[in-house]
């Protein structure tokens, strides 16, 4: 489906936003990229130029149909199959996290969770058993599993990171408010909460933005 | 310190990620814009201009002094202060932030918590006293409380942030998966964990990337 023109990282961001809305829709409605721009606060030449890299979509003038929409989006970003997913840290954001994703219809399943804490090992947390680290490329292995979300303390993400590269994991999602290092066949994201808090007071800073 | 122009909302981001690196190195050493990217995957030119929207840093040809440079960005970025912040919805997640914002040297602290569960009402967790979510606007002038964190189910977020609106809170971390609606003086940062999942996908798919 897609062009030879090489598409953003936020494009893909984007589209997951617009196919929130389009989930709590009807397949059968009808939406306008304007309408949809209204929902998500994306600008409407934004969406239909992030959807544009995935070939034609919806009828000028006449907008999308949800269903269709929906379905091409998902195919666009990968989630019309199942990700297995293993989780490295199953502290309290990890346990947040495995509430987050046990959301219905979803293409996202934790398989297995790994910690180093004794009394965790062995037993189910919100459904998902947890094992002991050292048995990562074993469990991965057999349960297929494609991504790992690490959410350990900072002193250890860097060795969890490692231990999923060799389990053969291919994409890693990182919480560890640390920069860690993958090969560049592996996916890595990261995602830092602190920043996320500590960039607020910038925007209350009114001369930040002067023509306000 | 800001001129004229606008500064982007990534600049923050940015800034925020060089204070990291710059937090674990000697106030008397010196940087380059070139090592500081090196550290953080920045393009040294990028951080040249963020740092140029808050005036002159540095020495051309000798870099930045690290003490310097770290007391300018957290200025810039309106670390210099204390910012008192209410977390509302006291669930994993919001367990889980608590514990990331216990952190040392910290500029923020989270003064109280708010949730409706009855058995947490009255307790401390993490140190943090929780509050019947009736209280808010009487705790939130009492502790000078600036910012809103809210951390409650999807269907419960657009109350707490009307909630925490009418308290007087002037900016808010949205970390429930859905859109709120804020008046134009109150800054709204929503962080979505369920996207941040879901976007990777698209990366393991490869022809997504013809130019890889």
């Amino acid at each position: 489906m897609s062009n030879k023109e090489k598409v953003p990282e936020n494009t893909a961001v984007r589209l997951s936003l617009c196919l929130r809305y389009l989930r709590e829709m009807k397949d059968d409605e009808n939406i306008s990229s304007e309408q949809l721009a209204q929902l998500t606060g994306i600008p409407s030449a934004r969406i239909r130029k992030d959807l544009s890299y995935f070939g034609q979509f919806g009828t000028p003038g006449k907008g999308y149909t949800v269903g269709k929409l929906k379905e091409q989006i998902s195919k666009a970003l990968g989630l019309d199959r199942q990700w297995n997913i293993a989780l490295v840290g199953v502290g309290k954001l990890g346990r947040a996290l495995l509430n987050y994703l046990t959301f219905k219809k979803s293409s996202f399943h934790i398989r297995a969770g790994f910690d180093v804490e004794r009394e965790k090992i062995g037993k189910k947390i919100s459904g998902v058993k947890i094992y002991d680290p050292y048995q990562m490329p074993k469990i991965i292995r057999e349960k297929k599993i494609h991504m790992g979300i690490v959410t350990v303390p900072q002193e250890a993400a860097q060795e969890a990171v490692d231990l999923l590269v060799i389990s053969g994991v291919k994409a890693i999602l990182n919480f560890s408010p640390v920069r860690v290092v993958v090969p560049r066949y592996v996916k890595l994201r990261n995602v830092d909460l602190a920043s996320q808090i500590e960039v607020i007071p910038f925007y209350l800073a009114k001369d930040n933005f002067p023509d306000r």
